[in-house]
């Protein structure tokens, strides 16, 4: 799909009145779906020597001190491939990892249900993606934290469907807790498919979810098998267990998406001071580490299957222990990073993050620092994004739709056309014609643009304060539970074939009475 | 003074209790006072093209556009310099524009009372003050917007005394309306100089008082005259009446320090769509040209004087024509600007803003956006960067305290330090001490740092929701709202010299006896 087409247009030739809602015109004014391109140089703090000395690092973990793989499957193929395997313990030298890292697209489509919802992911596109895997909710009108249930994973998966700023749906927006684990992915997916039409993600949680997921989506794509083998469309993301550890279902399900060419993102949490060093650097190190060879791993078993590497470094509180986000060390971390990916030829993957608990001030300057750090570091894909509360255990949708207002203003940031330096843009026959003392608003030239000239937010109130309070003196997360629930009222789900939703049912169902899939990963 | 010394600990050896206040350390450990080094790479949206389109258009303006000087001796001067005048309007050929400005130093000192607040302006150093010039003021425990008080003022200047992430008083933070306009700069003056010891700001609203502050300033700093006027001891701040036209008493205050070789910010205030081109290139175009016409002035009177250009360049809202803020069109035209800056050899001011009425959500991502923007325009000089609210019609303690922690977060992001790629930072030892699946916490290289190695805030909440929950799961203003009052309880002001009090006193009490100042400006 061409960059700035709007997929949601497509269906309104049908006709129906609650395409509107589809549009993003019922509730709010929104922007388009596009895919971004950061035009922006990215801030690179590492120089060139700094840059050989975390590489040099990375390799040095992998060469000498090695990462545990807890997947005998795993082992055996990296016994194949020539890596020196003592126990479940793997090493590998950087020429293997560099051959196997040069098989790796620097670019690569994912292309859901909905063809036109792909997304490009590497180059200079960023796309953003909601929160995943919180196991707790909390929302205005609740007034507390709870545990996850169906129905706030699926208000929250619509919201993922209705803002055009969201270009792919992670993992579960809030695990619902209230469907057993052993059939939690078959539900939860049947709502994903059915209330989305946009990129869809597996839990490498168990061979079972993972076979489960990659089907479902085959239905919900009217696929074939071997169409679905062809080009990516889905993807996981797996986490390894810092320090240089990678566990068995993690490993599992990496394995079963690169043989069939999904896409592949592979995301230590290395929080410097706990399960990595107490220095930036070398908490980056062995994060990249870590993901470097789950990468070579994905290569030897199929060359040139799509892999982004993810960063998730951050520090802990030195008061407390607990991890911190959006501070300066995981702004500068998320930026080397980058660096480090762009030297391995790798898209990025980073995060929209905070440590508050509530969606007020230090929520959004959290969010806003980690925001930021994905858009210096060049990060292409952009997870928790819009939702995330309490360091990724709360999900919240006023805190969801707060952070689509900044996602948007982000996107709108990167639009080259603010920056028109032309005889047009330099408008001086408008500052001649205003001359001195004058106003610009009557001008022609003011006149032809001024409805598009500037980024409008559906979220932010811009009335003075006089204005504000005869509207209520609504602050902002009132103003974005408003916002919430109107979206939720008016939502209409993007159309699916009927025969393609049987047949999802159909699997459900039949999956749900053979038991569904193991519990005991 | 070096960077990264603490002016506030010389006083130590004085051994009075009181003195833990001024050091930072009684209500909150805040970061030590230094003057920060912007060590990013700034960001450029403008090729080599955009920045020779934008200067050429600016010497259109200056060249065949001119701009009205309402100050009889400006004309003067300029006419003598050989400047075209017609009436009021003065064109200036480019050739004698960019030759005047070839004379203004990129980099500069202002040296207040207290020698060890010295300012260095221009180079990389990202300097932030305080808000400047609100009518109203707003605080949680009032709850509603009330013009401000001689009290709100001396409560925010505090803050600004406190904080020692804020390097300068910018004018005053709540402009105190139940002092007569007559006086008011006398009393406010008067608290600036006794309640703070850092840069100090005279406002350009007429003759005489711009030379009582000037000679408060002088005394203060126990200054000759010849003392004050051999290198910067304060700074003005003047705006053009935008579009294209520079008012009597700004340009008087203006030449009046520009003689006395004291620091000169012109900022013109050009909101696109309004008192500029709706397009930003146009805005910026124009923003130059006002600026540097009077730099041009400056440089013509006193070669060499000491001269900052400022961009406050926005949007406003397409609805209703209120100005926005930190919006991304706010972001690139600070940015842009700073390109120009940079060409021009000038030091940049931007600012810290919002359009928010109360210190929520909203509040927290534009003033972030417009932080940050200040950080990647290579800005040296952030005015407004603490507790500013309704685009600058509001000053709220609270918000000043949120501000403050933002910019503490930016200056540690500063700091080469997180960056650092020795073998000590990259810490491959500990790595293969602990191994897979240890933890760092208990390693001698993380014992050895883990005091210093991540930025502590004073504000930011990091406990988990139960933690909060269970401290009474406080709002961020609200715990803002804390801070400031345990601020103004403990407060102490800094040193002065009893005689030097005596004679700022007289000096006030004889001037209001003469009447004070003109109120006809």
């Amino acid at each position: 799909m061409a960059d700035g087409a709007d997929p949601t247009r497509r269906k309104r030739g049908g006709g129906r009145a609650g395409n509107a809602a589809r549009r993003g015109t019922a509730v709010i004014e929104q922007s388009p779906w596009r895919l971004p391109v950061n035009i922006d140089r990215p801030t690179e703090p590492l120089t060139g020597e700094g840059i050989e000395a975390i590489h040099n690092a990375a390799m040095v973990i992998l060469e000498e001190i090695g990462i545990e793989f807890l997947n005998a499957e795993a082992l055996e193929i990296m016994r194949e491939a020539d890596c020196t395997i003592d126990g479940e313990n793997v090493r590998m030298g950087r020429d293997f990892v560099m051959e196997m890292i040069g098989r790796a697209p620097s670019q690569f489509t994912i292309t859901p249900r909905n063809p036109d919802r792909q997304i490009t992911l590497g180059g200079n596109h960023i796309l953003f993606g909601n929160v995943s895997s919180p196991p707790n909710y909390w929302d205005m009108e609740l007034g507390r934290k709870l545990p996850g249930t169906r129905e706030m994973c699926r208000n929250l998966l619509k919201l993922t469907q209705y803002f055009n700023c969201i270009h792919f749906a992670g993992g579960y927006p809030v695990e619902p807790v209230d469907i057993h684990a052993s059939v939690r992915h078959l539900d939860v997916l049947y709502d994903k498919l059915t209330l989305t039409d946009k990129v869809m993600h597996a839990y490498s949680l168990g061979p079972a979810r993972v076979e489960d997921v990659m089907e479902m989506v085959r239905i919900a794509g009217g696929l074939s098998h071997d169409e679905f083998d062809a080009t990516p469309h889905m993807y996981t993301n797996i986490n390894s267990t810092s320090p240089l550890k990678h566990d068995e279902p993690m490993l599992d399900g990496w394995m079963r998406l690169a043989r069939r060419g999904q896409g592949l993102v592979v995301t230590p949490f290395t929080l410097a001071g706990a399960m990595a060093p107490v220095t930036m650097a070398g908490a980056v190190a062995q994060s990249l580490a870590e993901a470097l060879c789950a990468i070579a791993l994905a290569q030897y078993i199929k060359p040139g299957v799509p892999c982004v590497i993810g960063t998730f470094t951050s520090n802990v509180d030195m008061k407390s222990g607990a991890p911190a986000f959006g501070t300066p060390e995981y702004m500068r971390a998320t930026q080397m990073t980058g660096q480090m990916a762009r030297f391995y030829g790798l898209p990025l993957r980073s995060s929209g993050v905070c440590a508050a608990n509530v969606p007020d001030g230090q929520a959004m300057w959290e969010t806003s620092n980690s925001l930021w750090a994905a858009v210096q570091s060049g990060s292409n894909m952009v997870y928790h994004a819009a939702g995330w509360l309490e360091g990724g255990l709360i999900a919240s949708p006023e805190k969801f739709v707060m952070d689509c207002e900044v996602i948007q203003q982000i996107q709108r940031y990167l639009e080259p056309v603010i920056c028109d330096t032309s005889p047009d843009a330099l408008a001086l026959d408008a500052i001649r014609e205003v001359g001195p003392g004058g106003h610009f608003f009557g001008t022609q030239h003011t006149q032809d643009r001024y409805t598009s000239a500037f980024y409008q937010p559906f979220l932010s109130d811009w009335r003075n304060f006089e204005g504000w309070e005869a509207a209520g003196a609504i602050w902002t997360p009132e103003r974005a539970h408003r916002v919430y629930k109107d979206i939720i009222a008016h939502f209409e789900a993007p159309p699916m074939d009927e025969a393609v939703r049987e047949e999802l049912s159909d699997f459900v169902a039949r999956r749900k009475f053979e038991g569904g899939a193991p519990t005991d990963f």
